[in-house]
């Protein structure tokens, strides 16, 4: 059985493909006798398969040319698996220690063969519904995200090797597109793909597709989207696509990816821990008040900023005779100079990330995609009031971003809003 | 005789390229006889022959690996040919009335045959060194301005058709690398290839390298140039880029073109304009003392942006139901909030206008490449008086330009540091 041109695999099929596949197959050991090969994919787009044998596992993943969780009514290019497989290569090369190995990736089939994150490895997301600490989740993830940002930015490059990747993932266009839909666009209009909880945030959704500033705010968002090719960002990093145990923290899922604004992936996953924040008065109960775990969220927010910000201006200082053509040293390295640059630079990502971050937070409320953070609170009243928390922060970061100057004040605005 | 590999013409290979070229032949009525080909490229890149005939005309440009003004000694791709060819005709699809037709391009030997602007057709930079006024200028350059930025803009263009033309552009990089280095680089720093009237603007150069204000802002607008595609741009919209007549504006030479900030083209026009008026007094005579002229300019500026901003918010509104994903007519199609959306880009594109403006005269005054307005004055004592203030002007502009509202004020700016 040849694998010539593309097909949706099932177990069977996926079973000859992996014996036909020497980098797939000698993970294993080429043993196929004890094979377990289990459909996993819970995400809204691909079919997932763990493969685990006596000798050793991994996991596929296959994109379909739909959306899954919509069906074939919502075509979706397959190449989104060769921009995956290929933000995959080099988030791992920059950042190995938070990256899954891709063992195989096959064009024809829109297939990526990879690191098996075995348990006790969950989906953040899942972690932060039940309560657990990752202490070490700040650390981890401003370290990937300063390292996956800071090498594939003009800080790091030269124009030339910067223009040639921008100009390959401008192929990633419909995934874009996507993106530019229901972040920016849907919450923002009657749709029929928009739902909420209803009808306690009725007025709600309606005051956001009415409010002229919001929506003002949220063009200069998308244009920047659209138009800034400022770094290789993974272009979906909510807390679903991370998987954690106490000592690791693997990103994952980049088939957003694409050269867009820093902002947006560092927004992406603040946005859905202050979600997560926000859900956890539907998750106490009695006995576990959720008091504390609200507190290291908010901390870990904090530190997620200032993590970030002093591992990228460490980079940046590291760098700053290098190739990077955006600041050239002889013209940036003098001292004082260099400071200014940089509060100037980092003053405008933590705009952008207040600003990308809140419309994250807003299109998980009245959007198409909601997070588990908030369905899985079964009582609508009290879904509501979380979520109603939640979108009106959004709502002034949004608008008000441009007045914080810190993430403390960012922290002091959470408390304020819960209170 | 077979062209099928790259070399440099003269006007004897010319004739045979011509006579094998039924495109361009047919121009001539394939009459060979009373042909006169004369080699006139004055520019700083290329070669290119006017080629006359009894019956038709055209101009030959090539382009050679390196810069025509520097020697070979400066490496250049001869691609740039493929982009400019690209760029003319795109910009004559949009602007025909202000854009040379393309007959013929040779991808292999980076020629291009197209319209000869025959005489009374001149450089506007020679026009305006002449105190020659133009009175459609304004109207033209707007016209071709507002054309070329809205209709290569998202709020034209679907996201699919934006992102494949961005990708395309990306292969113009070494053109862009150019104007990186001799726009917002070389005049920051010591550089081998800056000159300047010196000594008399010794201490003036020193400062523009000493002015941490101005690096800083001049980062900024690097970072547009090379992470923001917001339009097709021209690249080098200066002066030297216009060919007139009283009746006729054209615009050539867009071998910088890529997808770029629309500031950029809107400054180098508007910014050359500037120099020009900066540079009248050395080019008073008795009995000429060019006041008029230099009023004539100032409103040239003046409706040269109001004319812009006029047809390219004209543009916006013809088209607001279009397919333009910017912003899309459900979200943004009410009036008051249409005017709030209008009145943001539009103050933003005016100070990127003035941003970029300024850029561009720094870089005429104390960079590599001067401009003829200013070389044009014999006296160096008197030249200097000119550059510097045109230069004082430049630094006011790059640094407070967020606090100018409209054109006028730039004008009365540019009076008060005449006076």
């Amino acid at each position: 059985m040849a694998f010539t041109e593309f097909r949706p695999l099932d177990d069977k099929s996926l079973l000859e493909y992996i014996k036909a596949t020497p980098s797939l197959s000698s993970k294993i050991g080429n043993k196929f006798d004890a094979l377990t090969i289990k459909e996993v994919g819970d995400g809204n787009l691909n079919f997932v398969y763990i493969v685990v044998g006596s000798s050793g596992s991994f996991v596929i993943k296959q994109a379909l040319p739909y959306v899954r969780c919509i069906g074939e009514s919502w075509p979706m290019t397959k190449e989104r698996a060769y921009f995956e497989a290929l933000a995959l290569k080099e988030h791992g090369q920059l950042c190995p220690d938070h990256v899954p190995e891709v063992y195989h990736f096959d064009r024809t089939m829109s297939l990526i063969g990879m690191r098996y994150l075995e348990p006790p490895h969950i989906i953040l997301r899942k972690g932060l519904i039940a309560g657990i600490k990752y202490p070490l989740l700040a650390e981890h993830m401003s370290e990937f995200m300063a390292k996956t940002l800071f090498y594939t930015s003009l800080l790091y490059r030269t124009t030339t090797e910067h223009k040639r990747n921008v100009a390959e993932f401008c192929g990633n266009v419909e995934l874009c597109r996507l993106t530019e839909q229901v972040v920016f666009s849907d919450p923002y209009k009657v749709s029929k793909f928009n739902h909420w909880t209803s009808p306690y945030l009725d007025r709600d959704a309606e005051a956001v597709r009415e409010d002229n500033t919001l929506k003002l705010e949220v063009a200069g968002l998308k244009s920047m989207f659209c138009e800034r090719a400022q770094a290789l960002i993974h272009g979906d990093l909510h807390t679903g696509s991370v998987m954690v145990t106490p000592n690791s923290t693997q990103v994952i899922d980049p088939e957003f990816a694409f050269y867009g604004p820093m902002g947006f992936d560092i927004g992406a996953f603040v946005g859905n821990l202050i979600l997560a924040f926000f859900a956890q008065d539907g998750h106490a109960a009695e006995g576990n008040d959720r008091k504390e775990y609200k507190e290291w969220i908010l901390r870990t927010i904090e530190e997620t900023w200032t993590l970030f910000h002093q591992k990228f201006t460490a980079l940046w200082h590291q760098h700053k005779d290098g190739s990077g053509e955006a600041y050239l040293p002889e013209i940036y390295n003098k001292p004082e100079l260099q400071q200014l640059v940089q509060e100037k630079f980092m003053k405008d990502l933590f705009h952008d990330t207040l600003g990308f971050g809140a419309a994250k937070m807003i299109r998980r409320i009245v959007g198409v995609a909601h997070v588990e953070d908030f369905e899985s609170i079964k009582d609508d009243s009290k879904r509501a009031t979380c979520e109603r928390q939640a979108l009106e922060l959004a709502k002034l970061l949004l608008k008000e971003r441009r007045n914080f100057q810190a993430i403390t004040e960012v922290v002091s605005a959470i408390r304020k809003l819960h209170a």
